[in-house]
């Protein structure tokens, strides 16, 4: 696998999705298909099986509905269509997608309570098995998988065991994890999983797909507040025709199968996986040698993202530094903290070890030309990060 | 404006979108942007300017608010939000449109009435204005500007015009048709219009747009049935940051500024709409010539679809049409009448009226390898034309 470069004047995206795509997947859409004919109901077929696949569905128990839209379209529909009307969600939120799950169900007026930790820390499976203890109205958990606003991988296997020890059900937001961390149905349970085209496939964003079990699906009829994002419905109607129930995104479609072959090529998602370990690996290596500091402890680094403080000199500001870091052929991403400044460096894309020295080269040197004499973060703020260790 | 035919092997799409669109449009999809960043702030920016510019907003009394998803997620986020929980709608429908925007209504739960004309009549002025009168809950009427069902060109004006006579307020459906049909607002008044990328503008699909009254989305605020079709939290967000609020589909989004920069070099709507008027003309004559008939009388075809009538010859069938057409290089479109055998051509897309004429050529040679003799409907099915004679 070839990590060609960008065009001239393009830089890498080291954002979590839109992301640096190969060239082949974006040529991938110098065609144009008719949605309702053969050709691209075959391209349908292959990108379901393929992500079914990619769950370890022996039992061939689980369905694989894509839907059109951004991930935000995908948690939606998800939540609407398999929460009944008289359900309720506990919502497990560290960060914004956390508390935009929470809005969702407020848009849709579904019951929902709120475990709301705050900026980045876990939430653990002894506090879900006690609010799921406390309220037996509860039916249903969502679980963000990796939390991008700090770049955490929370601990979704003992939220799944205190989930299902109490016989409910759980549902994962894995926008940003699905394909590079497993979520392998014979080690992880789950109802449903949903993630998007733009991610750790390393497709071009316009779509989104829910991997939902049959069981829930089928009594999922009548509970969506949406026509569009109607899960049930887009199932049956592609169940029974091959079609998307509306116009699907051909091209984008059509770039994603590419970069689902590239995907099975690089060795699945371990294959995936380990890129983007070692590629946050060297980034984080590489940062804190040169003086920076990460907001997470390794124990809760995932291979996605990463949360840096910004340095505490008052030469340092982030505008600044976001352009000095474009202007090197770098996108970098702004902090999500409420408390303190911060700034993120995404892992995935086509992207490898080498782009991330690059980096670290080029946040070095923008730096000096900011005149910061260190990177390091005011020590007040490294006691954020004591809080985390357990 | 070159019109280079497409790559080996890839047939033309007569299809109402998607549709065949240029390389060049096709080729902006090379690049990877970040949805975040200035540069692809400017694309959103330079793509809501120029939509607005092209219903002549000389007042600025509009803004254009893009929208995820398919047209119909796009249908759903207008009906959705400018309709108040309070408000009914006065659905015209005449083919399968309008009928899904009555579905939308009735899966939001918001108070509606339909005027069902069937598969092609045209819901005419005097009928909504007796509709209107006889229903004074009625706050919004929603027209289908091309009905794509039938390829009927529906009468927007009189029913403008029968709409704001009594004080309502008209939402138009104009997706097949925006782009190379007048929705001028100095000659066609109404609140909001609703079209996506991959019409007659010639983009690829993955969003649709809404052009709508500064003061409708102003009072909006709350009244939607979801978060991400909210079309009043999209606007609000992007006015505020000039980013989408969620994920955009970054390449769609660059291959449709490419295609409206195609749209202006044409010379706007105006030589667009030439151009499929020219094609149609072709297209019917050819096929007429060839012994085809058209469903809709001259005045109500539209230069955006043309529904022909199934050869009665026992040898034809369609989905052996279809394959023949196809191995011809071409992908035509099955029809959606319910009392007769049809099918349907598209004139819209990157096609000339050359094309036009090899269609013809194609379809009277499957006809020959199909052993059918003549194109002539079977005579009973023209009756059903002569019901359109006003």
């Amino acid at each position: 696998m070839g990590f060609e470069r960008p065009l001239l004047g393009e830089p890498y995206l080291l954002t979590p999705g839109p992301l640096t795509t190969s060239l082949a997947t974006k040529q991938a859409m110098l065609r144009d298909w008719g949605s309702w004919d053969a050709d691209f109901r075959a391209l349908t077929a292959e990108l379901r099986r393929r992500l079914l696949a990619m769950i370890g569905d022996v039992d061939g128990a689980f369905e694989c509905v894509p839907m059109q839209g951004s991930g935000t379209f995908c948690v939606e529909a998800m939540l609407g269509t398999l929460v009944p009307r008289q359900g309720k969600v506990l919502v497990l939120a560290n960060g914004a997608y956390g508390l935009r799950a929470a809005q969702t169900l407020r848009a849709l007026g579904r019951a929902h309570t709120v475990i709301d930790k705050g900026d980045y820390l876990p939430p653990r499976g002894e506090e879900v098995g006690a609010a799921l203890d406390a309220d037996p109205a509860i039916t249903h958990v969502l679980a963000i998988h990796c939390e991008t606003s700090s770049g955490i991988l929370n601990p979704v296997e003992e939220i799944a065991q205190a989930t299902y020890a109490r016989g409910r059900k759980l549902l994962i937001d894995s926008m940003s994890a699905f394909g590079a961390v497993p979520t392998d149905l014979r080690t992880l349970r789950y109802e449903a999983i949903v993630s998007s085209a733009n991610k750790c496939i390393e497709g071009v964003p316009g779509f989104g797909f829910v991997l939902v079990r049959r069981s829930e699906l089928e009594a999922a009829k009548g509970n969506s507040h949406s026509l569009s994002l109607d899960l049930h419905d887009q199932w049956t109607v592609m169940e029974k025709t091959g079609q998307w129930r509306f116009t699907p995104p051909t091209h984008v479609v059509a770039a994603f199968i590419e970069a689902l072959h590239q995907h099975a090529a690089e060795g699945g998602v371990a294959g995936r996986g380990a890129r983007y370990a070692n590629n946050r690996d060297v980034l984080v290596a590489g940062m804190r040698a040169a003086g920076f500091e990460t907001l997470l402890d390794e124990r809760w680094l995932s291979p996605i993202i990463v949360t840096f403080f910004c340095p505490a000199d008052p030469n340092f500001s982030f505008p600044a530094f976001y352009e000095l870091m474009k202007e090197k052929g770098f996108l970098i991403y702004p902090g999500k903290l409420t408390a303190v400044e911060s700034f993120r460096v995404g892992c995935i894309g086509h992207l490898d070890a080498d782009v991330m020295r690059a980096v670290v080269a080029a946040a070095t040197r923008s730096l000096a030309e900011m005149k910061v004499a260190s990177a390091a973060p005011a020590p007040h703020v490294l006691g954020e990060r004591a809080k985390l260790v357990a």
